[in-house]
């Protein structure tokens, strides 16, 4: 996986930002400015939503063999994930950093040891 | 955002597909072995559960103040989505490729002309 | 609990069922209609979209000691529940068919002996 | 629909009350009784996971064309509806009368104008 590719989630999370109304941010023509206009409810209604679309995109692909819709589900579920990281000025590095802590610590071995659920 | 906490996603995409029972994952010993062995609807169920710990952490910080749990659930929501990817065999990096594209063609105009729902 | 007030969810089905185009339903007056129109996927959408909102609704009112708005998401995800049964031919008196058949077998006994997931 | 058959929402109401602690239900006896002690965190999270279930249940009923899963996963939303309801105090009837208090006021009109989304 290339630097490059990497980058978009600190790219986006950078835009993102600049959507914010207090950042000029401008609800007009803007999407992610308007989810920032309406608040938390809006934006975190999104992620619930985005979760049953990937969830049916997936039942979906069993049907068919065609995986593309898996991956724009996914790719617009971390986007409104990274939304919501905004707007609690959460920043995705910081999701990755609790990513690597866990795997650091433990090889996964902390996901072996847990309880099903 | 460094290479080296971005390239966090790659690595758990290994690790987690080394977890695959036909490439010696061992589901006495790992969680993700076990959802593997569960199938689709144990993956695509946990996408759905940590939506909803994800919405309800955010929720939480309104009132506490924390958003620690915030980054903590949304962790887990990105873990799941990486096994979900493997389930179907599927790379994290697919779903950067298709953020990226998104942003190249359009500066996330494409998304300030998105019908609001 | 009065017949008159139990009967409402049959008479819901009703109308929902007389809401399908094939039934005469227009989707430019009603909007059980449109969905219809639309199909199975924004129906189940709408399953998981209002799933969120009646847990956001619930996390607001344990801060706002205000429970009104749990009950209107709980209505709303009730009735949605309605149209999708409807879409699939099913009847809600079939889901509470299955609630009886699960008590009478066993006083909720059944429940009891659940494994905790 | 007879009046038995819908008066097991009250029914099984006044069961998910018993099981409340401060009524004397017993978590090591009683899975509802459970989920009281955890409190609203479990319980709410059941909401989401149960309507996830009924997606991908209603996703299969496609391909299968068996639609007993669909039915089974719908009682499962509505009974963990109902340990929510029991959770903030409220009753299955007032979710019922504000089904009735929406369709008396306008027919379903209110819906038919609403907003899509």
């Amino acid at each position: 996986m290339s630097t490059q590719q990497l980058q978009i989630l600190e790219h986006l999370a950078q835009i993102i930002e600049s959507r914010k109304p207090a950042n000029g941010g401008n609800p007009e023509q803007s999407y992610v400015a308007r989810l920032f206009v309406k608040g938390d409810d809006a934006i975190l209604k999104k992620i619930g939503e985005e979760a049953t679309e990937t969830v049916m995109a997936a039942k979906d692909a069993r049907v068919s063999g065609n995986t593309e819709k898996v991956l724009y589900e996914c790719a617009d579920l971390w986007f409104h994930s990274l939304v919501m990281l905004a707007q609690y000025d959460l920043h995705p590095q910081q999701v990755l950093d609790e990513l690597a802590r866990r795997e650091g610590i433990s090889g996964l071995v902390e996901k072996a040891s847990r309880q099903d659920n």
